[in-house]
């Protein structure tokens, strides 16, 4: 008794660095480095004081709304969370049994085996070419990152949905960097013939508001039922929904600011091939490179540290010879360009 | 596969009432009658958007050591969720097995029961003085509300100790309304050798934040650890932490706003017995009271809803018989009796 016995054994998800110093380049979690639409500062000065006192709609009404006018769906189609980190924590409790396995891509978003470590259930990994294995062996929920991270590869929504009519379970898209990328798998998740694809956005990434911690998810309504069954009573507070809603509204800032960034990732790959490194093809907002030899990528993660550049380097077998590099500013990629 | 059986089963809890319209007295879910802090207005109005841009502080750090500070213990026995709801889904899975049950007193807070359905487990109620049952019986997570919701009724802090010392689980003292009591158990929790107790408290209640939900716990260094390994990377955003902040520290606005709310309950308490209304002692920022005959509890809750007054109404065998009615202001409480 006391603590769960999975729980002793659980090695902790560790998210990157977040440097308090404030002169730091800072490449290493993906965030925008554009500040989010000045309409959200708006309504932040704004925001009713009698509005924090009471609990918010538990049911985020109106931002729900926006997100299926957008996406030319329902709202009963539509789940928001407190990140698209609770999305998926909530979806591990929903659609997966305690003898049931969660699967991903392999190498991926990191959280997921934490996740199902987290829900005390197996967690598989699949290389891309290899994820039709996933449709036997006990795996009832699959989650596939696209663009996928750290790499930053594109898998065709068509890939997708012939994996997902084949796959017993269900197949959550997480679409965090999709912004970013030429296509997308909404048109999936909103088919009304849609029988098991989720696909998770964000508001951390393209909108720019990681600090407020909103993300969401569209799919087949009895899925969506099923999140708010086992979601805590008020789970996305009221400031979030009324900032995420003006972020969402203001589709100029949010085009204009995705173009700076596509742009930007496009010619630091080429000024980075230019330089000798291997780039993996990105649809996202960051690279996934390696370094000419005999530098590797420890030491070059080191070496930007000691210079106050914070990029993210995940060792293993995987991903342990590239790092991942965020797509900042324009000037702030020519500061890590001057320091290689 | 798709939807887990357990939750197909769910029947989800069911929050008060959040109604739209401008012009309602609004005494159904123990929100405070009174705004936070005005040093929260100037921190919202003067967030720095790039803050938004980032990720929050994973582990609160500033919030932590204040709570800590105020408490007389250290940060490392602190937990910050977002909201105490989330404390306590954190807490269903770090400190219960899959064969292990959650207990609470009953009547208590009805989220509980829906907790331990979605966690999967069994559920049991303990009359207050029936609580020496639940060492026995697989009980691994005892849930103590105190004061008592929705009764408002207060258990001396040295109750719940000698129920603690025999209890082998972890118990949690769930302290939503302890601003508004005579006393509390937080010297249980930060006792050096204390083992098993959390005391939770809220910035919903008595701090008027519950639209930004912020919760958090103070507990044994190990239980607060666990709490840790389970939660999501970013659970509590970067706007509610400084906020939280701000109110935390505005300490005599905080003893103003709760010494008004418990003067209001005091005299209502006397207006409704007045009245012939039973009315049980509360030590909290709410009364539950049973109207005298031959009127019902659900015959005068559909009555002041009519005039757009909501109090709340639990059916049931233990409950029914009563209102919970929130202490709001003054003149919102002379609505009500004036409605009667």
């Amino acid at each position: 008794m006391r603590i769960k016995e999975s729980v002793m054994r659980l090695e902790p998800y560790v998210p990157g660095e977040q440097p308090k110093a404030k002169d730091v380049v800072k490449l290493n979690t993906n965030e925008n480095p554009y500040p989010p639409s000045p309409k959200c500062a708006e309504v932040l000065a704004g925001f009713d004081l009698d509005r924090r006192r009471r609990y918010p709609d538990p049911e985020f009404a109106a931002l729900r709304e926006e997100i299926a006018r957008q996406n030319t769906t329902t709202p009963d189609r539509v789940f928001v969370g407190n990140g698209s980190d609770e999305v998926l924590a909530l979806a591990a409790r929903a659609f997966v049994e305690d003898d049931e396995k969660i699967g991903s891509l392999d190498p991926s978003y990191s959280l997921y085996k934490t996740l199902a470590a987290i829900r005390d259930v197996e967690w598989r990994g699949f290389g891309k070419d290899r994820t039709g294995k996933a449709a036997s062996g006990k795996v009832s929920l699959f989650l596939w990152t696209n663009p996928n991270a750290p790499t930053g590869e594109f898998a065709e929504p068509k890939a997708i949905a012939a994996f997902a009519r084949k796959f017993p379970g269900v197949v959550i898209v997480d679409e965090a960097y999709a912004d970013f990328a030429r296509a997308n798998c909404m048109s999936l998740a909103t088919a009304p013939r849609n029988r098991n694809v989720i696909v998770m956005r964000t508001f951390s990434k393209s909108y720019s508001l990681a600090g407020l911690r909103v993300g969401y998810c569209v799919g087949p309504a009895d899925l969506i039922d099923a999140l708010y069954k086992v979601k805590d009573s008020y789970n996305v507070d009221a400031v979030a929904q009324s900032v995420a809603l003006a972020a969402l509204k203001d589709r100029a800032y949010h085009r204009k600011t995705v173009a700076k960034v596509v742009k930007t990732r496009k010619a630091f790959a080429k000024a980075l091939e230019k330089r000798g490194w291997d780039v993996i093809p990105s649809e996202s907002n960051f690279v996934f490179a390696k370094p000419p030899a005999p530098a590797t990528a420890a030491d070059v993660f080191a070496m930007l540290k000691s210079k106050n550049i914070f990029v993210r380097y995940f060792p293993g077998p995987l991903t342990g010879d590239r790092l991942r590099i965020t797509i900042g500013t324009d000037s702030q990629m020519k500061t890590l360009l001057d320091a290689l």
